[in-house]
């Protein structure tokens, strides 16, 4: 797994039974040089073909790389491994169809560098790659991809369940008991730690509010925190999602006019954001319907480590038995590794994970080529 | 199977035996509007990344819509077929390692366009794509790869044979009689239709010398044609290829030059540039020692249907016995696309067609990337 934040590359190295297992995680570093060509492809509107095309092998070997380390740490060898889910870097994505041509169909697209079949070629593993081309192809957004790996792993027979995953954005996985395919719901929440992380930076030169302590000692300005959550986003039916646009700058913008202009203080500020972020979720588990029942909530992501979000959470959210990931086996920062570790599983065996109406799609595809090793 | 030409798509439906037959064969243009963008694309320095990334589904689009047509005239359904084998659209090809990031090993590239889960996705049939990438991680040329089908099912046991393919540029596999793996030798003779095509376009305002008529009626330029034989690319040992630049403008110049001053006749200038593609192929077989055999040579290409061409090479290489490929039940026109059906189905069925002494890569690999149906 990388993801779009450009950190480098994560490795789980899992078994998958009844339960998935994490044997071993690594993550590496993109090694200099490499992620600056990325942010380039990622954000310029003209760019260089043949540079685009090297690069697609250049990750490939990068990919290589990581698992090579991965492979040596855990004393394992390649022929230990069945297969590889490559996510690759995503560089494009526009699920939202628009006219190419006149005349012809408008169509989405979305592409992930780092060609699966030259990663198969030097890992000697077999490789599953491009897991959201197929959704897009049918009319769907390509995300989110996780909650097919939750509704495998963490549905229940006996309770109903939220995953929540607070990264930059919070997103969540409605999983009622004995949930059938249809039943999953997964959207954007609203804010993750975006906001508190941009505060914590600007204002306390810390790359996150630790535990959330900086926010404990402030106080929440409420008419702030009401015209937080009067954005209209918090109405829309879900599915839907949202991007580091809306819960950023827009937000944001009053924030810093406050504490310029002395009205507010700066760990007061913290400390409404991460309310504000807290109380998203929960008007989040309102729109389901899971607040008058009692559920679990099973939380991962950098957020999952801040202590009095979590407490803010358990506050408001009475009803919800609020628990790690970890105790289900699955690391918070291994989560996504290992969800494409079981989608890479899911396709050599011929399993269909894909859930059409937590996309959009039209209809049931297999997600994911395989490239073969010999 | 879509060319760099941008001539368009052609579909085989093949079933393949201890013989490959082809059971339907179906070609369509682009729809309007297509070809223009692949070229940008595909001469571009600087492209827009949007407009590659949808184009990159939107020929998934148009490869379902031939992949459509062919089977409603053949009278087939999707559950008829086995796999799709997509060559794609070639957009980059740069099989020579460069540096693209100081420190890091040169890297090598190629890239054909149409999404393979897209059209797997929309076609409703297995899709085996991206047959090149893997060669080329391991070193390869990622190409030859047609060579990977002559040999499976045009080598023979009692005769020593030469598959000839007169395209643009003319290229020879050479399997010797029981030939192993390591045994088969692949690389461009030289000119194929190119210059003919070219003298006819420029002096006779024809697509090509139709069964050679002009050329017949003229008088071939020894000391033009010893000079074209000079050229050092004909000593050098093969595996080698070549492109339109060197058989092309430094070949045409001169005859240019003699027809403007008068020392050349026109349909002298075509007679000399069809004797030298002629000899140009013996000079091939000779390089590999197929002169003093009896050998059968299998000819497909556009050059086949040049009845004066193929004259001249029965003249100049009586050891040889030129028969059509047409005979062994691969008509000229659907053999590359004959070649990728096959390429998928020994895909799916775990078998390796990987010749790599013949594109130069390091080792032996699976050759493609399977996205399912479901």
């Amino acid at each position: 797994m990388s993801g779009t934040s450009l950190d480098g590359i994560d490795v789980a190295v899992c078994r998958f039974g009844s339960k998935a297992e994490l044997v071993h995680f690594h993550s590496t570093d993109w090694r200099a040089g490499i992620r600056e060509i990325l942010m380039t492809l990622a954000t310029q509107h003209e760019v260089d073909f043949d540079l685009f095309s090297r690069t697609h092998f250049l990750l490939a070997q990068e990919y290589a790389r990581a698992i090579s380390e991965t492979l040596e740490s855990a004393a394992l060898k390649a022929r230990d491994i069945r297969a590889v889910g490559l996510h690759g870097q995503t560089v494009r994505h526009l699920p939202k169809p628009e006219t190419v041509v006149a005349g012809l169909p408008p169509v989405a697209a979305t592409f992930q560098m780092g060609s699966g079949s030259a990663l198969a070629a030097l890992s000697n593993i077999d490789v599953v790659s491009d897991f959201r081309s197929a959704d897009v192809a049918l009319g769907g957004q390509g995300a989110p991809l996780v909650p097919m790996f939750d509704y495998e792993f963490l549905r229940s027979d006996s309770v109903d369940r939220v995953i929540l995953n607070i990264g930059g954005i919070a997103n969540i996985t409605w999983l009622p008991k004995n949930a059938r395919p249809d039943d999953v719901i997964a959207f954007d929440s609203g804010p993750g730690n975006m906001l508190i992380d941009s505060l914590a930076k600007k204002y306390f030169a810390r790359g996150f509010d630790k535990d959330g302590e900086i926010a404990r000692s402030g106080k929440i300005d409420n008419t702030l925190l009401e015209q937080f959550l009067s954005d209209p986003y918090f109405k829309l039916s879900p599915p839907k999602s949202t991007g580091r646009e809306l819960f950023s700058e827009n937000f944001l913008a009053i924030v810093y006019q406050k504490i310029s202009e002395g009205s507010l203080r700066k760990e007061d500020a913290l400390a409404t954001v991460t309310e504000f972020t807290a109380r998203s979720i929960v008007e989040s588990l309102n729109l389901i319907g899971a607040t008058d029942k009692r559920i679990e909530v099973i939380v991962s992501g950098g957020g999952a480590m801040n202590a009095y979000l979590m407490d803010r959470l358990n506050e408001k959210a009475p009803f919800a038995r609020i628990v790690s990931s970890d105790a289900f086996g699955i690391p918070s920062k291994a989560k996504e590794a290992i969800a494409f570790a079981y989608f890479a599983k899911a396709f050599v065996e011929g399993i269909v994970i894909h859930l059409p109406k937590t996309t959009g799609a039209t209809q049931r595809v297999m997600l994911g080529s395989l490239s073969r090793a010999m």
